[in-house]
């Protein structure tokens, strides 16, 4: 027997009161039963959004709610801005093409984040463009943007503001309505700490606006009928019901501690990963690294990056992600949001160290455990 | 305490041994041990089917897969076919239009089934119209229509086949590559036994070929991606990874117990049930039952029918569903297909009965019950 752990940027682990909610006999959607337990998830949701406004439950994977919100706000041949800090941020670029719009692309280095300059340089450039859609953190690279500031550049130069927060709601502080964010988008498996199969979104007044004008085809992901099945607590379609209700718990978890408190702990997690893995003696890859995902660069000594996360996971039991596209081998990620605690952080740093050791790269053990321990001491919990 | 049952046409039932799955840990579905469940689960979905062909896993809902089809298979102003004998038939109407297409609609009065002249005329006055649209069975009104005709009329015609058996793949018999169905799409929460999330759905040769040379915008559901994907054992998107998980036990158990009787099982469960109404002096809606669900018209005595389902949920805890839109409180709908047993229709008989006499129908209690167990009594199992 291997015992594994799951430290990886989605699927979170799932803690055990969900997972027991999810064994239960399922329940019919169009029940005064689920009305109720939508109801509750709503106002958790808009809790976590802090918003105002509705929060729509769509059946599908994040990619899902990227897809919808692009074929829901604009029209074809729409130029909008894409920041493209990465594989995420690309996927927005190659959403808006499939979709027929013109995006005006900021590509950003890997490992870089926005500097806001370059963004106000392409505004001016682009001054009919309709919208900026960026990642509050891009997964990819480990990387955080600055959504503040982005949405506020949007603002002023009258475009839409279009957040994917798939890795960042719920990890950091993303305050809707105080920020002027016009569509904020997350996922389930993220912090919210239940499978996948659930995309959340939000839309201001404005981006409200652009849906109703907007014309290129939707039906599954039509905003305007999940709005309507709103107002009876319910959804267009079938939900993933299990998940909806996994989502009360889970959200009944996240209320008890605070959501200024899950912020706290996300952000003393991820300054103990960092602190462990350069005490290691290893990079950080990203110059502004996320609370939500740490993505270390390989270190020379291994010629064969790919074998760090595979040895973590098929030698030790410590399920990470490597780099994906063309930074698989060259970097790592060590996930620490969601379910996640101190000693989440000393598995996966003390599993990175076995790693290394196994793989040649000279370690003095416990040094990355320890620099972890000595930030996670220093804290008040 | 009030014991509840499930008796509705989707969600259905979840074996107990699905259940446990589903509170198992999260896995990560980009790994080794995931491509192996999704290897088993592929093969299982394949032999339901009964295709060579790949068979693709969505993570939406059925109307999430309708509208995939469309957008993968058509251009704007195209012109279909679409066969509407209820609210299912009309969303095929409703997708087309929403995606530009030019819907011709062969609309048939609720409760009656397709008459294959009209099919054929219809064929005859839109030669060019690129595919049939229907459903293989119609949930709305629990009526059956003739699969294996129509699309053997869409094949003479060099017409596409496109299946909605979101409520009958599983249910009874529908041998894609045999009957020459060109796209035959399924839902997750019917007969395969376990939670809303997932659909899937396997396409021809013939619909592959449309899918390459289709203009409609797409990205989520593009069908090209997830074919590429299939050949890693992988999902386009983060699927919903503990549907996929527990759609491994649900397979497991059709496996076990054989897919011809499956079949059969149904057969008996829905004989049972029309044979149950009809000695309550009760009338079967639709003139072509479906082997899914049972319709039955509202008798004459009882002036609100909505109070049908709703006493037998709130007074005696059996889950019903009621007729929507127009058929509301004109029929109620008895469901009997996945994991549904002979108890499960003496179950809802009973609180039929029960119903029936609280709202002041002359009951003589046994007397539909009686007539199931006569039919299950005459059946070897």
């Amino acid at each position: 027997m291997m015992k594994t752990y799951l430290l990886t940027p989605g699927p979170t682990p799932i803690p055990e009161s969900v997972n027991a909610v999810l064994s239960q006999p399922i329940i019919h959607h169009r029940t005064p039963g689920f009305r109720k337990i939508f109801q509750e998830v709503e106002a958790g949701l808009k809790s976590i959004f802090q918003t105002e406004k509705d929060v729509l439950i769509l059946t599908c994977s994040g990619t899902g709610a990227m897809t919808a919100a692009v074929a829901n706000l604009f029209n074809p041949g729409d130029q909008i801005i894409t920041i493209n800090a990465g594989k995420f941020g690309e996927r927005w670029t190659q959403i808006a093409q499939a979709y027929g719009l013109r995006p005006v692309e900021i590509k950003i280095e890997n490992g870089k984040t926005l500097a806001l300059p370059v963004l106000k340089q392409a505004i001016q450039a682009h001054p009919g463009a309709k919208a900026i859609l960026f990642q509050a953190s891009e997964t990819s690279t480990g990387t955080q943007l600055p959504t503040q500031e982005i949405c506020t550049a949007a603002r002023q130069a009258s475009m839409l503001s279009v957040c994917d927060a798939i890795t960042a709601l719920g990890v950091f502080d993303l305050p809707m309505d105080r920020w002027d964010i016009d569509v904020l988008i997350t996922g389930s498996q993220k912090a919210f700490m239940i499978p996948p199969g659930l995309a959340m979104l939000a839309l201001s007044d404005r981006a409200w606006e652009a849906v109703e004008k907007a014309t290129l085809p939707r039906y599954y992901f039509d905003f305007r009928k999940e709005r309507k099945a709103l107002l009876k607590s319910e959804t267009a379609w079938t939900p993933a019901i299990s998940l909806v209700v996994a989502l009360q718990e889970s959200l009944r978890l996240m209320r008890e501690e605070g959501l200024q408190n899950v912020f706290k702990r996300h952000d003393r997690l991820a300054r103990a990963t960092r602190a462990a893995v350069q005490a290691l003696g290893l990079e950080l890859f990203s110059e502004a690294p996320s609370t939500a995902v740490t993505a270390v660069r390989v270190p020379g000594t291994i010629a064969d990056g790919k074998l760090i996360p595979k040895t973590m996971r098929d030698t030790f039991g410590a399920v990470i992600a490597g780099g994906q596209d063309e930074l698989e081998g060259k970097i790592f990620r060590l996930s620490h949001f969601g379910y996640c605690g101190d000693f989440d952080i000393t598995t996966g740093i003390s599993a990175l160290e076995l790693t290394l050791g196994k793989l040649g790269h000279p370690v003095r053990f416990g040094t990355g455990v320890g620099a972890a321990l000595q930030i996670l001491a220093e804290e008040n919990r």
